[in-house]
């Protein structure tokens, strides 16, 4: 095999998902396009890793100091949402649902993988509520055992600011989802957080 | 969004099977790899898109002129396996089971895509076995229309070399296979090609 694929083989394969199979096949890929095109991908990539920067107030990406959401005047400043990553603001943003500022903590809390609350953006959380201003946390954490202790991690950190609305956003049935194929323990919850239907 | 992260996601989207989504967890893990090993994936596939050769005599990836398959004295230069592209080069590699060369026509006769057989590397085939010296040639083209379309036209250009044996890889239920699942058409050849057990 070419040193070259080879090479490009094994560095593909640092990607989450991408496995010995799928590098070959993107880099089959990479021979139809045009290398400037190739080259064009290449540089966002290192930009993107070089320049990125975390918004001094919610940890979110950023190119400036403090990020559009936050430097938003129109945007709710008394509500903030908690998310484990960058990725969730984003699916959040494209409900166009949400009004107020987001605080990502960049992960969960994890024994298993070492991940302490020092390791996310918790103090930062603490301190930003701290000065003043904020009206509800909403705790928008998954539900798997690491989501569920860091979502009682953070209900403990929060119960010093008298008066702060802590809240988690719903669990239930999503929409489309056929009750057949909901495990035991959403259906449960589901059933327990019943609505009155008008 | 960060006009960063859009940028990535939208060169990412480039790639094959990678949709928005795909692009941007693939972002976001970028930013947990050391910058230094970002910049190693991107010059490998910057210099794997640049400087890849392909092999004078078989068309495979190649860092030489001529590939170190078609190089090695030790293989056997009488038997040509033709293939659809060079990813199959390697999974016939991996089986350690052929010893023969190889020949990567970079595709298939499409009409419905507009690949003519003169967008395929057959005229270099059929100068290779003018050249004297092959006595067989496996065709391990695909099953797709596509595939059969390009056999057959393989087959009548081949037509005109007396005493070359031309074969082609066997069609039947893969190892592993349940029946239960294989489609009908392979189930009705793998029964035609009965063999008696002994």
């Amino acid at each position: 095999m070419s040193r070259l694929l080879q090479d490009v083989v094994g560095e593909l394969t640092k990607l989450p998902g991408v496995g010995r199979r799928t590098a070959l096949r993107l880099a089959i890929h990479l021979l139809r396009m045009e290398p400037e095109s190739v080259h064009d991908m290449t540089r966002s990539i290192n930009r993107f890793r070089d320049d990125v920067k975390y918004c001094a107030q919610c940890n979110n990406l950023s190119d400036e100091e403090i990020c559009p959401i936050c430097a938003d005047p129109e945007r709710d400043h008394s509500t903030i949402c908690v998310v484990e990553q960058v990725a969730d603001v984003l699916s959040i943003e494209n409900t166009h649902q949400y009004r107020g500022l987001y605080h990502v903590l960049g992960g969960v809390i994890s024994p298993m993988q070492g991940i302490a609350p020092s390791d996310l953006k918790i103090d930062l959380l603490v301190d930003r509520i701290a000065r003043g201003g904020v009206k509800e946390v909403i705790l928008a954490i998954s539900t798997s055992v690491e989501g569920e202790t860091t979502l009682f991690y953070l209900m403990n950190r929060l119960r010093q600011f008298e008066g702060l609305k802590v809240t988690a956003i719903a669990r239930g049935i999503g929409f489309g989802d056929e009750l057949e194929y909901v495990d035991e323990l959403t259906i449960a919850h589901a059933l327990m957080n019943r609505r009155e239907v008008e």
